[in-house]
């Protein structure tokens, strides 16, 4: 009770700028993780090649074996991908652990506009894991984590839809499980933060508007395929929707502290 | 006339899945680039550490040489960071042409929803760049590029705010200007694609909701800060807020091939 876990502070996960704004805590990094409709996963393509490789992918935390397992607890981060992909081949010819890789996310919740550009910043959220990466061979775990990281993409769609997978869908799919070493994150919220010689420079206070533009990711009005003949939207998708525009939208409201205006410009 | 300049396709930067979504052209992957917030930068922190590193940064693609390059023309990246920051270490350190790195950008514009879970996906914009990450010295360059990186937070912010840098705050600026050696890109949009086997199967068309949810990020209401002493909020945030949000909006929109409603929710 009480307990909050951290991943290990390393040399390489630990954050050296704005330290107040650092966090090790596995519940803050893996829901800025699970939050996010895109990683961006990095990997070394061999010693022929001087440049590190960055991927966009889906993926979600969870933990196979304590499905039940908070998201403040030790868990897997698993990744979707297509089985010719150089990601999967590197991954299935790793000797040992797996290969190294780095996940990141991030997120703008909003601009920070002040008085001089060295201020400037934005309000953000943004997480990074480093962990070994192997392929799923357990056909019941590959099972569960595509549901995982299908309903990521929107809540409850999996049951929803046409499943299970074939078994060439089965094969064409891979799913990358990551043994995370240790992660960190960084939020920033707030407002303003200038500094005393500009806020006491009245020339520049009288003309520099400052304040916070916030910043929010939209879902639409879903559009039905000319296809589709399920007369309404179901609910579960209208409902997701709704919620997510709310969150995120409320977010980065109180990211800078003080409530949006009910009506909102497009 | 009518040339269109493109990266060379190297190993690196080669697309091997989904080859119709790939580009090499340049105007296309620099305006990926240039309209992303955050930038996922990649580097190797040296050989004691196996993982490459992901760092999110604000950057900005430009040429001080040939300040009226067009986005289709070579153009170099401008990386802003802190002084004393591990990536800006490392290519103050680097040998050669500078440390070798790899930036990214991604951006959501629709989630695909398909009568099957291997047949879902999003429509998005992705590209990255591979190049060597030098230092800017020069400090008419240096200045140069801390305009071309704040504007691109909010549109001819720079001029609007307490201008030019102190020599404190020069000192603690580092830009990183990458020389690009290869980038690609990916673009999906359009609809829902689902396989012959599932639209013929009634059972599953009358159950499962097929289409597209539009996803853009929206810009809110500037909120002023309690210092603020400028009365009304200025013209080219609340044009650049309403420009962003337009053309945001209308990306999703036509990504999907239909206009979206005129009155949206939130």
């Amino acid at each position: 009770m009480g307990k909050t876990l951290v991943y290990p502070k390393r040399d390489s996960n630990t954050v050296n700028r704005y330290k107040h704004r650092a966090t090790y805590d596995l519940g803050a990094i893996h829901s800025i993780i699970n939050s996010s409709q895109v990683l961006h996963v990095s990997f070394n393509p061999g010693p022929s090649d001087p440049f590190p490789a960055i991927l966009p992918m889906i993926g979600q935390m969870g933990s196979f074996d304590y499905p039940s397992a908070g998201i403040d607890e030790p868990l897997e981060c698993y990744l979707h991908g297509y089985v010719s992909s150089r990601i999967m081949n590197l991954a299935r010819a790793s000797e040992g652990e797996g290969l190294p890789i780095c996940v990141a996310a991030s997120k703008v919740d909003g601009l920070i506009l002040s008085l001089t550009p060295n201020s400037h910043s934005y309000n953000y959220r943004s997480a990074i894991l480093h962990g070994y990466a192997t392929l799923v061979t357990d056909e019941a775990e590959k099972l569960w984590a595509m549901e995982l990281v299908t309903n990521s993409v929107l809540s409850d769609r999996w049951r929803h839809s046409r499943v299970p997978p074939d078994k060439a869908e089965m094969s064409s799919t891979v799913i990358l499980k990551v043994k995370v070493v240790d992660g960190s994150g960084k939020i920033r919220d707030g407002g303003v933060s200038d500094e005393k010689k500009d806020k006491d420079n009245q020339e520049v206070t009288d003309r520099v508007w400052t304040g916070v533009v916030p910043v929010w990711e939209t879902f639409g009005e879903p559009i039905p395929d000319p296809l589709n003949k399920v007369e309404a939207v179901p609910e579960y998708i209208s409902s997701y929707i709704a919620s997510q525009n709310e969150r995120n939208r409320s977010y980065a409201a109180s990211a800078i502290g003080i409530p949006l205006p009910k009506e909102e410009q497009h």
